[in-house]
């Protein structure tokens, strides 16, 4: 089993260190801590659980230290910044464990352009050695590139001409699409194994500049607190420390404190029961900042991003989530309110961006989402959303009989109209509206209302609302009929049918380039027992069939 | 050998006819009609050669009937519209073959809502009987559904039960970015095998309307006509007659009158020569008209896409392109100007939305495109696009030694401003410049003019600007490490590169959609021995690897 849960006293791959509102990330990778045996992560390659960490950090940087308000990202290694994802790792990995790694790793280059861009972080990465590859790429979701001038620095993207495969982790879009290198000027960066450095890097836009080795730690150290002047985060506050989380895996089940999920073999589904906090939330930023994280919003997040990690990672046959709630909608709608009240406050903020990177999560996670609403649930605001995000939902209408609670409802609130919005930049609302976004301000004005079934079918927010006769073989049957199909064709249509209306980088990332590299992982040219990934470090040459597809 | 050559007499497949402003084109496939043995094309059926009959009938209504102004989509066949793609077809073919397969008829669609778009022509499909997978998806390429309500005719798009794959011609992209149909009900709708008929298929915007079946020959006559009286199209107009290409085919030559490609097998290169016209065009647009089928854009343009077309499916082994031009660039810039003059006619329309398709065809070709800018050449104005759309240009700064004619030049018409966008909606030169659009500006500026090598590098027209002495080599070996590469990661790197900036349907169809469906196309569960492509008929079951990838 693959745990997403660390912390810093236990990392093996990164150096986190604070100077006043500085933060420094010094990639630092064991060689002998890989996460599976059959390799060794040299020169500071990486593999999952480096990863891992790396995600790790930024978050603790986001919520434990609201006093940076820049980061410098570099190497430990005076030689080698970074040689990107461990190649042999590449090579002994399935198909799915290759496509479950580049999925996190793009999450967390695109978590940090959301700090970027959102958290009043500026990350400035001093490329100190050389850069190929994944650590180009890492590069390349900071904010500034500097790179040290020594004759030996040097960035690259050597994947096609060493490996037949692509730079995996947005490489090749941001490129284009966010440093606007010319597209025929990245056609030829991408087909040199040598990279490119000096004053030729900063003319085609890979580097923002180029300094002198002696000068680096200088330049690095005043562009870093020009940045971190200028950010919006508190000088003062106190952070709020991310204690371990509540949790017990037993078999097909996986508890926390809001979350559990509860595994069906036989139609490889799984249960993820969300409940509602069982309080109000406190009355003002600085009691939520008091609670930390306990405050339900961010408790039940991490709970269910770490649960969504593991289904992903470690559960690769459960192929649909069902997603439940119980509670009572209006401590969620409580809580969604000291959200919007409070969005002006850094942790209010932080916790409002996590809730939307887990739900963008959820978007690209390769599992048929199904949510269901019954008696008894809280799928309100923030929750609601997990019916939006859904491929298909069923709701109860009226009661089942025997159960004395009332109908179901589902309730919009403030959080359904901006804070959440999906990789293509759109509110899953305005997504599922594209048609008519009249439907979304009539959506709007149904705001804080308890909807039952057929009022949430008329505003068109719930797939089917299947009676009390109807809902046991109705559901059952759809869950049924989904672990009869193909994964592969389910993942494909799934990826095309949420993501209606435009693309963004972060969306183009995810389809256009994650589609065409899952692709490449399965042609025998990469793959094959004579495919160059296998290939590699053997000195034998891979013999390609070379018909063009 | 497969040829894209072929004209209304030698169809087997439609039926087009002509009643005056109304064209109707009636699928009827021959079911001994197949491309290649292994296969009867049963209920309306389709392999590449009756989408290459498809292609060419809609190229006759263009350019052949000026006086229609709205199509009639229908089936001869009184209980099928169409089933779709062959599955047979598709599991006797090689993977290459049903992604190029794929391509030709994706293009065929886009060109259908060209025509739409820009031509004045409105597409009404008249579904009579059962219409599925492809076959939906082909109404799905048209303005107007109308579906016969007898209880037996239907839309569906099966392909994921049955076939374990995509609808991939477009299906997923149309029905949520096209006809919003909302993204939960898609996902039920591409889930079932029988399809949805009658009321709730009009409710879920599935097709326009349904008409009892008693009636339907008058709604549509109806709907066709008055469609075809809004058409901007003249009634009046003589239609150009699309006489045969003039192509002679030997061993590793191919030539045209005005196109001529040479094979290197050696390198797996081929030179692709277009020569510009000789004289002038006629000056106005009733002198365009009379030259027709042989007006210098127009012939150049059939010749290329057909070599083009020839390339792609019969040469796969062939990984490189090389542009080449030879002639007077005066003699290009007077054939633009008289484009841009006449841009009102319809047949110059027609000419420059050919011209477009075309470059866009070039877009998504999976072969390295290289541009080679010599003395003798005319890369102006339309030309100049393929430089544009090349993965990367080589343009020779001066003279060869021992050759008189002047240096290399190329040159700026309107023709890059405009009329020829990408897939992505912008010009190349848009794309190009991301960065900064006042490049596009700056080049605007120096619009007609003869620029050399170092103009064009300043100006960032061309990738390199080698002299004499390093040309042969650095063309040469750039040619050479092409051929090298694993032409899978070649094709992934500039489906990605060539398309920075924004998306839309159509690139959402060649990107996410294309790309999803050429990994299912690779997976065992639709193609390997017991996947469900190989099994589909024989009454076995298919056991699917059940990992999510």
């Amino acid at each position: 089993m693959i745990d997403y849960q660390t912390n810093p006293s236990q990392y093996r791959h990164w150096k986190l260190s604070f100077d006043g509102p500085v933060a420094t990330l010094a990639m630092d990778v064991d060689e002998q801590g890989g996460l599976k045996p059959g390799y060794e992560l040299k020169l500071n390659s990486y593999d999952l659980g480096v990863d891992i960490e790396l995600y790790d950090a930024i978050q603790r940087i986001r919520f434990e230290h609201p006093e940076v308000g820049a980061v410098v990202l570099t190497s430990a290694n005076d030689k080698v910044f970074c040689a990107g994802a461990n190649i042999r790792m590449l090579g002994l990995s399935a198909h799915y464990e290759k496509v479950n790694f580049c999925k996190f790793t793009n999450e967390t280059r695109n978590g940090i352009e959301d700090s970027s861009d959102n958290s009043g972080l500026t990350w400035i990465t001093a490329v100190n050695g050389s850069c190929a590859g994944g650590g180009y790429e890492l590069a390349l979701a900071t904010d500034q590139i500097i790179l040290a001038d020594d004759g030996a620095s040097s960035v690259s993207l050597p994947e096609l001409p060493l490996l037949a495969v692509l730079p995996g982790t947005g490489g090749l879009t941001r490129l284009v699409d966010k440093r606007h290198v010319r597209r025929d000027r990245a056609d030829f960066f991408c087909t040199i194994e040598e990279g490119m450095r000096g004053k030729r890097a900063v003319d085609w836009h890979l580097v923002d500049e180029v300094v002198p080795r002696s000068k680096m730690a200088d330049r690095v150290q005043a562009a870093a607190t020009d940045a971190a002047a200028k950010s919006d985060r508190p000088k003062d506050a106190t952070g709020v420390a991310l204690a371990a989380l509540n949790r017990t895996i037993d078999g097909d089940t996986v508890s926390y404190t809001y979350v559990s999920v509860s595994i069906d073999r036989d139609v490889r589904a799984a249960d993820i029961t969300i409940k509602a906090p069982e309080t109000a939330p406190p009355a003002d930023a600085a009691a939520i900042a008091e609670q930390g994280a306990d405050f339900w919003p961010l408790a039940m997040a991490r709970e269910l991003e770490d649960a969504v990690l593991h289904l992903r990672t470690n559960e690769t046959d459960v192929g649909t989530w069902s997603f439940r709630t119980e509670g009572d909608p209006a401590m969620v709608a409580a809580a969604d309110a000291a959200l919007l009240a409070n969005a002006d406050d850094w942790f209010v903020r932080e916790v409002t961006l996590f809730l939307k990177r887990l739900m963008k999560r959820v978007d690209v996670s390769s599992r048929s989402i199904f949510t269901l609403v019954e008696p008894g649930s809280c799928f309100t605001g923030t929750l609601l959303e997990l019916v939006l995000a859904a491929d298909r939902s069923y709701m109860l209408d009226g009661q089942f009989e025997g159960d004395n609670r009332p109908p179901a409802t589902v309730r919009l609130t403030g959080m359904n109209f901006g804070p959440l919005p999906m990789g293509n930049g759109l509110t899953r609302l305005a997504s599922r509206f594209l048609d008519d976004p009249s439907q979304v301000d009539d959506a709007k004005a149904r705001i804080d209302e308890d909807l039952e079934a057929e009022d949430a079918d008329e505003l068109g927010l719930v797939t089917f609302i299947p009676d009390d006769i109807d809902w046991e073989d109705e559901v059952r049957i759809a869950i049924e009929e989904r672990a009869a199909f193909s994964p592969d064709s389910l993942t494909g249509m799934e990826a095309n049918l949420r993501f209606a209306g435009p693309e963004t980088m972060e969306s183009k990332i995810f389809a256009r380039l994650t589609a065409w590299q899952n692709w490449i992982f399965q042609r025998p040219n990469a793959v094959g027992d004579e495919g160059a990934l296998k290939l590699y470090g053997t000195g034998q040459r891979s013999e390609f069939d070379k018909r063009r597809v």
